[in-house]
């Protein structure tokens, strides 16, 4: 959870456009990794350097730049001069707190979400911020470098040459990226409702106090979760409305589809908010329920044997002159008494269905 | 409910387009059925195999391709080729975890919603995918294939040529078999509607931890019929306000009644939701209610024994130097305080509105 | 609350326009009550039949056709016969479980909306549908026929030839329709606010499980009342904006002003029923209170008497040598101690306000 | 609260355009106030007759009537016929029971709105209605006549000549009315804001019933504030947009200004109403709690006492053979027992944080 | 909190554009800061006077001037009339309770908005009213005038010469002044998040009514801080999209990103509300839970030592004809009994869960 409260504020005051990392700093190397395909071959390079970036810029065939771990100030300029970035670009990659978004610059659009990942076990989401740019003839894409590549399928299907991969521009794999990340939420929702199921299960067989902790904490994260998600749909639905002669129309069909995953991801979220919802309030009136069951348990114990005991403390009195005390049949009628007492209102309490 | 979980993620990584059944595998054949229509004459082939398609395909009449069940992708492949089928479209059949919509592809239109039953014994709601595709001169439609045919009662009225069905192009079969669909889907809000009044009179007579449990599956299964039927009314407005030429005006009219049905429904749905939340709430406070009697009748019964226990606790002390217990009239004297006291605090009670 | 489930699921699987009277069958005959009126006089037939339609047809003079009852299918095809209306249309004012809505037909306007009226006694919101069709020269309403008409002060406002209802067209009877129904949803809207008022005095002064109960069936019909009364606004709306040349100006401005009632019933709807989820928080928040209540007096009479009886307990033990027992002032010592420590109890519950 | 339900179901079946006072009768005569201004000087005349109007009426200079008491219905005919009113407008000015609105007639502007005041005392919002008619030379505006007139500073400027309402026409006397009247809401929403704070010390230092009941009236309240001031930011922004030449360009900043201070208005109401949840939220917590409280002191004294009695009971019985009875330290050792299990359980609860 | 209800109502009366200061006058002198810079060089005043203002109007240089403190009205007079402000615009600036807008005026663009800060140990959100005028050359920028000045470092980037600033037109300026306010949102974004977390920490560990009361007094700052917030978003989408040509192209850019902030910022305050009411939950379960727990004990105990106290009060009965008594056994034979009946009934709460 701490993670999530980025320090921002330690930019406050500083003109914008100032290039600073804002998130927590990944451990180890900023990596580089370059491919240079068109559908006649595969160029590849990594570990890659800057230096390595130029002379794939003006070649026609298309240059995909992945760069993992955002601590390489330097290297993150370098790249801006060299394709021309917008420096409110380059502050937006490096601010691992950003809102999902895109924004159609001049010669070339930037895009950034959320790439997510939900470990059953702690009910923890983990998010990690994906900038891409792509323009006329590459794609830049940036990772904060957590481990775990989801690009590396991608990868192989371009080396492979199978599909339209190869035989398409940057704004394919501009999608395919996109593709790739909104389809991982896919599996984040299904271990989502597997978790949800196990807890609807656990809720009627034995819930507890712990089962409680557990819904609110998938609340809690279905809250994030949403909060990545959201904004999902408007960007994909502002990339497939674009104007920008970036985007083919080919592509376009492509990001309509993946318009309508955005639109589902969303659905089930809030499907699954209401569940848990729904959940919280199973176990609130359950919890009632039990309450109601221990105070009739508790009224019936003293409703039987307060007057029980009353009786008997009477008897119990040193009062000189009681008749009952020295007759032959008083005991057994005391039990007699006693008995039926307690077998009369045993039935009343059948009759008033508390037991 | 496991059904629910379809293991979407099972195709990360792949790239779009690729064909793979997403869902549970119905047992069974892939069964294909032809109907070949126009005002003259009716020619049906069933059961069809995918080369009995192509003799009808460039006819003039109506060609209405009914396949139920998907587990056949080479089936579905052949069939894509040879009407032309756009690969993603093919994949969002497969995928029956898909979120209702209509795509206006060229050539033609692809529409995808959901069938649904409900269970009132197991208050469940079973949900079955059911793609459309209509172009100028044929329908396919394609049903995962669970039991139960809705369909029959429409090959019916093909057969006899009576109505409107013969005489009226594909655009008029799609909106019947929409129709269909979605008229269904009353029959199961009046289900619904049912099992909430039988619940509601229960609550009046008998509620108990079974109607809260009731309550809460039927509001689950609500989220999931209100997430197929919701994004119905968008997929029927496209459809009517789009300026496809498939779409013939005169079918504009009958659609736009499915949009009011479709209104109609999800009207229902919120209105039953709300008396769900109704009625819990009502289960809540009966809940309180009587939780509160039982503690009354706690507090009377204590009321009364603790102080008269105390008394005759009081005079079963052995001290040497005790007035009252020599006395002639302590024993009648002391019964007649007991039930004094008892009689007093009884009509405190009652006063204060507790018994 | 049985009649509002109406069997649409009857028609399910016949074609779209077949005729079929979906809800109760009110008992009787079918009424015909035809007027004909211009500013020169007025011509009125009641009872009437079918055949009594078509000579008014082609006149110049403003017909109206007021049907009570719609059992008589073989009347209203005839009727749609000589109007020209189209299939879906009848079909539509057969199933009296429709949404208000308003199509603009070519030739004519139809309008379905629901006269409301409300038992305060049973607290039952019991409903009507209306179906109005207005063409260039006549108006056709359809009542489902319950008892009581809201239409005869409109036929007494035409016979006697005062107001604008004479010199103007059927447009404006259509409008007098509808607002002589809307005016109605006032009345109800009055006795909903007489028995809230009512119920809010008995929340103050007595309130009891019955009281709760009212305010949840006051709730459920608040839900009936909305789900008429929301599409109202659309409808109005949709007539004073429509681009139909048989709405004249004139009409539109009362058209507008129908609108700000509609407006203003939704309105009032939301005000109710805030205010019954206020009652019902107010009711809750009692009976939470005064389980509080009981539980301190038990609390209270616990705290006092279980230490009291624990000591007259322990000087009834029969140990053979305990020192106090022949002392002299052992017992008036004991009660001393025991009336002491009642008063310091008593103390402590006024200093925590308890008592 | 009774006051709230106008009576307006009794029009229903009167032809609309009927003029009937709806509302209650406020005591005492209908008062008319005219007001003839120009840059040049004042011509005053209260109380003034219906005839008194008829010689400004073709002037150049602005007349300003201001009526107080709605039952005189031939004055308002008169006036009507005067300044040529649709019947539909003197209709809505006779019927308190309006929604505010504004219409846009042939040659006027009508404006109908809420003069609301708070008495902090009883916690009520008292309401009166105010219609505003403008032409393009004068400005009728009509009250329900209840005591106390926002007006006269009003008048008093006009007096004056300080400022620029003499040298401004009839629209700026029209803002100037609204201006008065909306800032007026704001001196309630301060009793308002007062009263709230009061209650929320209230809550802290010593919440009881009262405290709840107050936040419920609040609450109630606030819903009636909210349904006359929500309309008010549509009624203003149509004037502001509105395309009529009786509105100039420079009053139309003012209106933009006044328009920025409903929507403040409209804003602190829904601030005001989410407070009150919360302070409702913290009162049944409250309430949660201190029955927790209760509830734990009864459990710790039963806990305590019940096993000591019971020990104090065993010695108390008269077994002949009771090996302890006869023991010398039998009674000292009773009551070590007895002092440190009392000791042991104390400390038991102490480490459960009960005491 | 008192200082939240501005005395607004002091002005009701008043004609509009009376200029009046509404909040809480800061104690000290008014201080006016002036900066004229352009790419060449800059020159600073202060503290200056009004007479310092004129000098600079007319020159081509960037002329900012930053006035600390609004009680000198005839100062604020004097500055409308040397820039031609409107007399609404000077009447907002000093009515400190202002709702951020933007209004477009010929010639000058005006922007109210909140600068906010929190102080985490009183858990309050302290607000001051921002309001900046910017035109062709110049910036006015009004603050209320508390302790702390957010706007120095933005002086010093001036003085400096480094980055865009003095390069660039009043329209950045103005930019650059809403970027520092709206940057330090994200300051108290980032506190508000730590305050949260430290709750949900102790909600775990250790939960009491001051955590309670801390959850809802972040709730309620939470309402005030959304309340400032939530208009931002309009405030600067209204200047982005301002067809003004004030703004230039170039800052657009910047505003657009200013959006995402905004956008960002209030998206984080919805977060943050759902936390807090996920928050209320887990604690008013938790209080559930434990009063349950409460209830357990006691009822355990009740329910093993009434049935022990009544067995020992039966044999301390005084009868003469009770078997048992003079047994030898009884008495050892009486302790097995207990501690069997005892065992038992833990047994049967062990099974039950309640032990």
């Amino acid at each position: 959870m701490a993670e999530r409260v980025k320090k921002r504020s330690a930019k406050a005051g500083l003109p914008p456009g100032t290039l600073m990392h804002v998130g927590t700093r990944r451990v180890g190397e900023t990596r580089v990794h370059i491919m240079d395909y068109d559908e006649g071959g595969v160029r590849e390079k990594a570990p890659a350097k800057l230096d390595d970036c130029a002379p794939f810029r003006d070649t026609e065939s298309v240059t995909w730049i992945d760069i993992e771990g955002l601590q390489d100030i330097p290297l993150l300029e370098g790249l801006g001069q060299c394709y021309g970035l917008h420096p409110l670009i380059l502050e937006d990659i490096l601010n691992t707190d950003q809102r999902p978004k895109t924004d159609d610059m001049e010669g070339y659009i930037y895009v950034v979400l959320k790439m997510l990942d939900f470990d059953p076990r702690t009910l923890e989401v983990v998010s990690e911020q994906v900038s891409l740019i792509f323009g006329r003839r590459y794609v830049i894409s940036l990772q904060e470098g957590r481990e775990g590549d989801l690009f590396e399928p991608l990868r192989e299907r371009i080396r492979s040459g199978k599909g339209r991969l190869r035989r398409l521009g940057p704004d394919y794999l501009a999608y395919s990226l996109l593709d790739t990340i909104i389809d991982h939420y896919f599996a984040i929702m299904e271990k989502f409702a597997e978790r949800i199921e196990a807890l609807e299960d656990e809720l009627v067989s034995d819930p507890g106090p712990e089962t409680l902790h557990q819904i609110h904490r998938l609340k809690r994260e279905m809250i994030f979760l949403r909060k990545a998600a959201w904004p999902l749909r408007e960007v994909i639905n502002t990339l497939e409305k674009s104007e920008s002669e970036l985007i083919r129309p080919a592509t376009k069909l492509f990001l309509r589809d993946l318009y309508d995953h955005a639109i589902h991801i969303v659905d089930s979220i809030e499907t699954h908010r209401e569940m848990l919802s729904g959940m919280l309030d199973i176990y609130l009136s359950s919890v009632s329920n039990r309450m109601n069951q221990v105070m009739k348990v508790l009224t019936i114990i003293a409703t039987i044997f307060m007057p029980l005991t009353f009786l008997a403390g009477v008897y119990g009195m040193n009062f000189r002159h009681m008749p009952e005390i020295p007759w032959r049949w008083s005991y057994p009628l005391f039990w007699l008494i006693i008995v039926a007492a307690a077998a009369a209102m045993v039935r009343y309490f059948k009759k008033k269905n508390w037991l």
